[in-house]
Order: structure tokens, then sequence, then C-alpha cells
């Protein structure tokens, strides 16, 4: 039967995303307007272990909101997989009077928030990474920023590949995913578009490409590798090798997670702060907001984690005939 | 019965807005990947009659994804709202062997482009305006760039606000829609937000905000008006004779609908417009192409221009809890 | 004869200007590494006589020297001209152990810093405004973020005058120096730049310029205009009128003041803040810290005062030759 | 004796630098304001002897002060440093009427510059680099804006190692000097800044301040590592090693040489554009265009590449009391 929560806390948990301070805010200014006490929980389960617990009001939320990182940290925390060390967790949200939580992070972080609600702490997830891997929802905090930084970095190279007409091969964030090399390579304007789900290692028919654009007077060959392909720097020695086209590695690497957040990444990332609590208050529990088919919804967290994702079809294929 | 066509008009009409490059651009490289010839027809339907008509390859529009503005130029042509001139533009169309064009604007354009549809010239619209005052899609090209564009000028007023504990009034554009006003009050962190859909003209009782939230000790007063209701600078001085505390008006202005497209402005401005180019290789006409519901679509263009559009509920009523 | 401080106050007064923080910061750590200690005043000189007094340790400035504003607040003054109020602000400052003060701040600013001098209170001045109007120095603190926030406003603006082939007229600050506008009048590449400086008022000769350079084809036309001259609404309506080029005017505003300052801003006014707690250690006071002839020096506060700067003649004469 | 030219071209040879296209614009309308033609010759030296000479009007460089990068491009000429190979460009100058040129680059090119002169083509060289390694000038074109670049990147970087308490080690460019460290260094509030000028190799003692850091409750440690120093990702690895701490390492890489311009370096650029042209207008050669001691001045080419330049002590000193 729904029980309605009396004190919510928060965390974030897994790799930072922009947005993730927009989030907390919202989860602390909608929990106070609804009269709830809040307790901010640092550097996620690992810190909830170790009692890094807080007070937390609504200044101290203030000018955060256009804020890169997370202001309550994070981290990862693999003994969290463990029984026992789920029910010291629940133990000590009942210690200290938390009776929902909040978790923004991603799906391994949602693992964590389903086995703390079977423990009877009402437990809502928001889905936070730049990566945008989590299958139950189209949005997810922090994607939209990490996809700006990096476009706006690779504009940069871009100017410098064309002054010198060289090829570049410039690798962006995702490991399983390749929504940020989607995404900028078509935004870039990228000959090549290199995704883990699509990666058919053919690496002649690249060189070959290359080859004909030079013929034809292209003045640059933007190449965009998915982290999760990897080998940036050897593509790029295989390539000048076989070209002759003087060629560049370029590993943008973690500044793709900082930054003060986008527009997008404050108002959704607000949102669904702010709807995690709505949650909480009508006594909901296991569940994950999600933002599907253009609306805010939510998933019992089974449900969300058994879902599947996949590349945008439409999109990869104009990535090709836009070139 | 479907006609494919065979050479390509594409025009911007109306307000220009970032991404309208995206959206040229990828009319060209898709039609010229689908085996048609492409025109640019400049300064909208003023242009067309002017036969201010361009042939276009895939090198005209090299360089320009990244690019403020349209290329193509746009201009408000009134007099196209007249039978006798909708039929010369027709005409024109024939004469330049153009059957098939894609109308980059926002509601006025596309009444034209029904017009030209009825007019044996195969038509599609794409939807273009800064304001998101488009009612059958969740998306037009170039509002995610301008709220980015007014939400960052309003950090920095922020900045300055809070250094000499100032009421700061920021009018942002929007004659009829408050979409941007909305998303920078959620995503500024500001105490206000005026909305021409939901504007009260109850000065008073921002006054007496103004006053409670001073002797709370809040060090800025931040209020976002939308320029459909206007008076910034009126509003200003009411408030500081009223209020004693300093206030000032910012009106942001035309720099709203510049500068380099966001990642997603670029993104989904290429996908609209390669969309576009699809429907007309299919034969399709009298089409507005729309993101509805998390997916690419396509209405009828009357259909599309009599549905309605509100502002969505959830996200102004947080905008009041979050403050 | 040399009196050694022992507690420095750190003050920021006049207009707030990108930058202060960092200088905030540099006499607080430099204070702190010469084993001083540290006193912050809020406000200004207003708060001085409102003792609004803070301790100040390494960790107070943390995160501080990429953020807009001043974490200090500002305020005008005036009635720290009189005699009197100055003896009351001099005696605050021994109540509360401070025996030396930087003044961060204008030349206003620098008068006031020039009688706490005189009553025994070792003071130092640096020079802190977006305007770049202090005689004595090359680089005032917040110039070069305010340029930049005004030239990356005026590409938007310029990027939608191109799409409409529009004239308008860019509003930048500057009440009585024109040096933000003939930067920005050179670095945006406008047609006209009107300065304070050397405004002859002769609109006609504009309108007679535009009128030429619309016969030759030119796609927009940009007038940068200082506030000193102000009247940008009249003057975008009187050249429509008399040209018929569609003309608008945009008031860039208080933003030019906000936002996190660029490099040279953190780096220069880092330098002047530990330069100026050095003056104090070495026993200096009536000082102001300036950057002349490619060097951080230091003058005495009247002859600083007394010094005159002009707009330098080879910048504004190229701004013509390069249109 | 002087001789006043008649055709100026104008080339940019070494590594691109944002600016180098104010550089050329002013190059291109100073020469034409005074009367001259212009040619512009594209990929530095290797675009001489292969003869890509192109006339420029002012048309030619509209629309091109914002760009990054060089529309003329660039390229390394090894060749030219052989008298033969010399000979032959100068010849070609004389076949295409150019009896004056403008050389945009860093010491290597100004070495060919020199060369040109004395084979009786008159030559002024002018500083771009992104590097400030050019020992006669304050100021190269490119530097403001690629320290800008790199700021912005660790600003992001940084937030995500404060969000999960990392140590950072981040490799930004400059092969000989470390200018673009030590002022990011300075300007991100880096904890080390590593400079090939004062690198003592003493790894050791940056390990035991990381972890006094940790112990004194230091949530990132930033290092700033010049490219000159290099082995970035081996630091990481030594340090992580030794501290327990994570510890990643990011080589911001090439996107530092590109971006749309800052005000200064487009302001700076232009002026010595324009200046180089003045000075091939009073009939001078041999000449290397610099900002020195807060001025625009000349220097004969053996002068200038015979200077000397060490990193400001005075900067370098503070960057370890501000920490």
């Amino acid at each position: 039967m729904a029980k309605e929560v009396q004190t919510i806390g928060v965390l974030t948990s897994g790799g930072d995303a922009p947005g993730m301070n927009a989030a907390i805010r919202a989860v602390v200014r909608q929990a106070l307007a609804k009269g709830k006490k809040v307790k901010g929980i640092k550097k996620g389960y690992a810190g909830l272990l170790a009692e890094e617990i807080i007070d937390m009001d609504a200044t101290s939320v203030s000018d955060t909101i256009s804020r890169g990182g997370t202001i309550l940290q994070t981290a990862r925390c693999l003994e969290f997989k463990e029984a026992e060390v789920q029910a010291k967790g629940a133990e000590i949200c009942r210690k200290h009077g938390i009776d929902g939580i909040v978790v923004i992070g991603g799906d391994g972080s949602f693992q964590g928030a389903q086995k703390l609600a079977r423990l009877g702490i009402n437990t809502i997830g928001v889905p936070g990474t730049i990566d945008l891997d989590i299958a139950c929802t189209d949005y997810t905090i922090g994607f939209d920023t990490a996809v700006n930084t990096a476009m706006e970095a690779i504009d940069k190279v871009r100017d410098t590949s064309t002054s010198h007409e060289r090829c570049s091969v410039i690798e962006v964030m995702g490991r399983g995913a390749g929504y940020i090399a989607l995404w900028c390579g078509i935004a870039n304007g990228s000959e090549e578009i290199l995704l883990p789900e699509k990666y058919d290692h053919d690496e002649e028919a690249i060189i070959k490409r290359i080859i004909e654009g030079r013929k034809k007077g292209k003045e640059h060959y933007i190449i965009i590798n998915a982290e999760g392909i990897g080998h940036s720097q050897e593509l790029a020695e295989k390539i000048e090798k076989a070209t002759g086209v003087e060629t560049r590695a370029t590993i943008l690497g973690h500044m793709q997670r900082g930054g003060s957040p986008t527009c997008k990444d404050r108002v959704y990332a607000s949102t669904m702060g702010a709807y995690a609590v709505d949650l909480l208050c009508e006594g909901k529990s296991n569940r994950v907001v999600a933002y599907k088919n253009g609306e805010f919804v939510d998933y019992d967290i089974e449900e969300a984690l058994a879902m599947q994702k996949t590349i945008p079809e439409y999109l990869y294929s104009i990535s090709k005939d836009l070139v």
C-alpha cells in the first residue's frame, strides 16, 4: 500500500553528467515545496555506506543550476552488488530517517535502486548519463551538453584540418553506444562515422574513400570514432601510411563530461527531478523517470532494465547521404 | 497520382533561424543523392517572384552546417497572399523547371506553400522558427539555439545582478508564444516568468514577492518577460519605484536569431531537410514535416495549420516550485 | 617610514567586472602565502561603513576564479566623498584590525582609496572596470571579457542582419569612453563605429554611405554605437526612413558585465591582486597597480588620477580602411 | 633606395592560428585602400612554388574575420631552405608581378621571408603562432584564442575531476614554449604547471604534494603539462599507482588551433596586417611587425630572429602562491 515519504535522500552515481545539479536542485526544491525534508548523500552508494549524509535546504542548491559536475559528487561502488552491503545501505537510510531516495545515474545505478526498493526504501531512478544508453528513455541528463561540447571541439579541429588539408580522426565518448558519435558525425558534417553498433572494421574502404575524396579536391576528411571502437591513433597512422594524407588523431576525453549544462539539460533534468519527487509523494517506488515519445513518464525498474534501444536507422542512413 | 519530381527548389521564408542552413544543406545533398537537380530560391517568396534563382550543387552548401542565418536569405512577402501573385509564383517555378519545392519557415510560409501545391508544384513545408510556435510539431528549427543563446546571456546578467543585488527584467523573443521565456525561466532559475499565454497583469503581486524576497536575503531577482508582453522598461521602473530595489531592463533582441546552431538544431534540421526530399521523391505534396511524440512524421498542411498548441502545464507549474 | 601590514582588507567598488573574483582570490591567497590575515569587505565602501566584514581563508575563494561578478558584491557609495564619512571608514578599519586595504574599482573608487591612505590605512588600488577608461593603465579588469561578450553577440546579430539584408545599430557599453565600441567595431568588421571621443553627429553622411553600400550589393550594414552617444532606437528609425533599408536597434546592456572571465582577465587580474599584496608587504600605500608598456607597474594615486588617455589613433584610422 | 610596391602578395606559413584570416583581410583591404593590387598565395611557400596564386579583391575576404583557420591554407615547406628554391620563389613572384609580400607565420617562415627580401622582393613578416614563441613580440596571432580554448576545456575537465575527486593531467600545446601551459595554469587555478623552460623532472615532489592535498581535503588536483614535456599518460599512471588517487590524462590536441578568434586576436591581427601594408607602402623590406611594450613596432628580420624570450618570472612565481 502506498506510503507517503517524509524525508527524501538524493544521490548521484556512476559517471557524472552536466545537468545532474539541475536535477538535484529540483529534487530539493520540489521536496521542500511539498513539505518534505531532504538529505544529500555524497559520492553515490559509497557515500551512503560511509554515511556521508548532509541536510539540504533551498539555499544548498542556490546558483547550482548552471554548474557542471555534481555538487553531491559521485563514485562507482562495486560492492553495492552484494546483498549484505545493500541491506546495510537500507539500514543506514532508516537510521537517518530517509524513507525515499532519488538515484540519479545509469543502468548500474538503477540496479542498486531496485535493491533498496525491495528492502523497503521507496526509490526512484532518474536517468543521468552523457552516453544516452538507457533503453527506456529518449533523453538522459547530460547527453545534450556532451554532444554540444564535442561538436564545438570538432568544429575547431575542422578549421585546422581544412587549413592543412589533413585527415582527422576524432574520438568521442561512448563505450558501448554510438549516440554521441552519430550526432556529432551529422552535426559536424563528417565524412565517416564509426559506431560500435555498426562497425564493420573495413578500414580499407575508408582509405579508398579518402583517396577518392582527395582526388575530387576535398580539403579535409573528418572521421568521428566512438570510444568503444578506440584505436584512433593506430587508425590515423594506418590512414596516413596508406593515403599519404597527413592524418592526426584527437581523443576529446573527459572535457565532454563537464561544462555548464545546455538549456535542454537544465529544463529536462529539472523536470525529471521534480517528477521523481512527485512519484515519491504519491507513494510510488521502484520506478524510473523517462522521457518517451514526447512525454515525461515512468516505468517499473525491472521493465526499464529489460528494454532494448538501437541507433536510429534514418539518422544513420542520412549521415551517409549528406556528406 | 504520384508524380516524381525532377528539380527541387528550396527557399527560406519569414524570420531566419539557426539551423536553416543545415536544412538547406540536407535538401541539396539528399536531392543530389537521389539523382535530382536542385535550385536555390533567394529571399523567400519575394525572391521567387523576382526570379532570384540559382543552381546548387554539393559544394554550394560546403561548410554551411555550422553557420547561423540562412545562406539563401529570407524576406517577408505580404503580396504572396494574393491569388494572382501565387499563380505567377507557380509559373516562375515551371519556367525554371522546378516541379518540387521545400519551404522552410513558419505557419505564414506554409500558407504560401499550400497555394503552390494547389497550383501543381509539389510542395513540402519544414518548420523553421525560433519561437517553437508551430502547432503540429514538438520541434522547430532554431528554437534550441535561441534558448541557449538567451540562457547564456541571462546567466551573464545574473552575475551582475547578484553583484549589485539588483532586480533584472529580461525580455526574450516570442510575440505570441512564451516557449523561450518558459524554458529560460526554468533554466536560469528565474524568480518570475511572464508568458503571453498566462499573463494576468498582476504586477502588484510581483512587487510584493520582490519585497518579501529581499527580506529573506535574496541577492537578485530575475524576471523573464516575453516580447509579447513587452513594456520591460516600464515594468523595471515601476518595480524600482515600488520596492526601492535597483532594477534594470535588458531586451535581448535580435542576437537570439543568430549564432552557430546547436547540435540538436543541426541534426534535426538535417533530418527534416532530408525527410522533405524523401517525401517529394515519393510524389508527395502539400505536407509539413514534423517531429511529434519522438518521431519524424508528416502532416497534410491544412491539418497542420488547424492544430492547436499550448504551453506544457507541468513545466509551468514546476517553474514556480523550483525558485 | 614603511610599516608592514598585518591584516589586509579587500573590497570591490563601482560597477562589477569579470575578473574581479580572480583579483580577490589572488589578494587572499598571496596575503596568506606571505603570512598575513585577510578580511573581505562586502559591497564596497557602503559595506565598510555598515561593517559587513568577513574573515577569509584559502577556501573562501575556492572555485571562484572562473566566476563572473564579484563574490564580495559591490555598490556605489556617494557619501564616501565626505571627510567625516571617510574618517569613520578608517576608524572601522582600525577597529577590525585592518591596516592595509586593496580597493578594486575605477577612478571614483581610487579617490576613496586615496582618502583612506591619508588617514593612515595603507591602501592600494587595482583597476577594475569593463570600460578601460582608467588613464594610468593599458589594462583594466573586465574589459577583455566584456569586448568578447559584445563581439560574440554582435556576430550573432550580423547573421540575422545578413539573412534579412538589414541595417543594425548595436549599442555597446561605454558612457564616456569608446574602447568597447572601437574594438568591437574592428573585430566585427562593422561599417560604422560611433565613439564619444570622435562623434561628429553627421548622421547624413552615415545615411549616404548606407545608400551607396546597398547599391554596391552590401548585404548588411552594422553600426556600433557607444552608450555615451546613445539614441540607438532613434538613429535606427531615422536611417530606415531615409534609406528604405530595414533597420533595427539592439542595446546589448548588462550582459556585457557578466560571464566567466577570459584567460587574459583571469591571469592579469590574478597578477594585479598578488602585486597589490606585494606592495602592501613592502609598506607601500597610496599606489595604483597598472599594466603599462608591457609591464606590471605601480603609480602614486594622485599621479594616476591626473593622467590622460585617448583612443588609439592608428586603430581608429584602420577601422575605416578595413571595411 | 625605397621602392614603392604595386602588387602585394600574402601567404600564411607554418602552423595555422586563429586570427590569420583577420590579418589576411587587413592586408587585402588596407592594400586596396592604398591603391595596390593584392594576390593571395595558397599553402605557404609550397603554394608559391606551385604557383597557386589567386587575385584578391575586397569581397575575397568578406565574412572571414570571424573564421578560424586560414582561408589561404598553409603548409610546411622544408625545401624552401635551399638557395635554388628560394631563387625560384622570387622569380615566380616577379612573374606574377608581386613586388611585395606579407608572410604570416613563425620564426621558420621569417627565415624564408628574409631570403625573399635579399632576392629583391620586399618582404614583411607578421607573427602568427598560437605558441607565443616569437622573441621580438609580446603578441602573436592566435595565442589569445588558443589559451581561451584550452582554458575553457580545462574548466570542463575540472568539473568532472571535482565530481569524482580525481587527479587530472592535462596536456596543452607548446613544444618548446610553456606560455599556453603557464597562462592556463594560472587561469584554471591548477595545482601544478609543468613548463619545458622550468621542468625539473621531480615527479616524486608532485606525488608528495598530491598526497598532502588529499589529506587536506582537496577535491581535485589539476596538473597542466606542456606538449614539450609530454608523457601525460605515463605521468597519470605513475601518479595513480603512487597515490591511490584515480588519475586521468587528457591531451587537448588540435582543437587548440581552431575556432573563431577572440576579440584581441581579431583586433591585433587586423592591426598587424594593416601595419605590414603600410611598411610596404613606405618602401620597407626585411622587417617583422611586432607588439612590444604596448606599441605596434617593426624590427629588422635579422634583429628579430636574434632576440631571446623567457617565461615571465613574476607570473611563474605567483602561479605557485595562488594555489
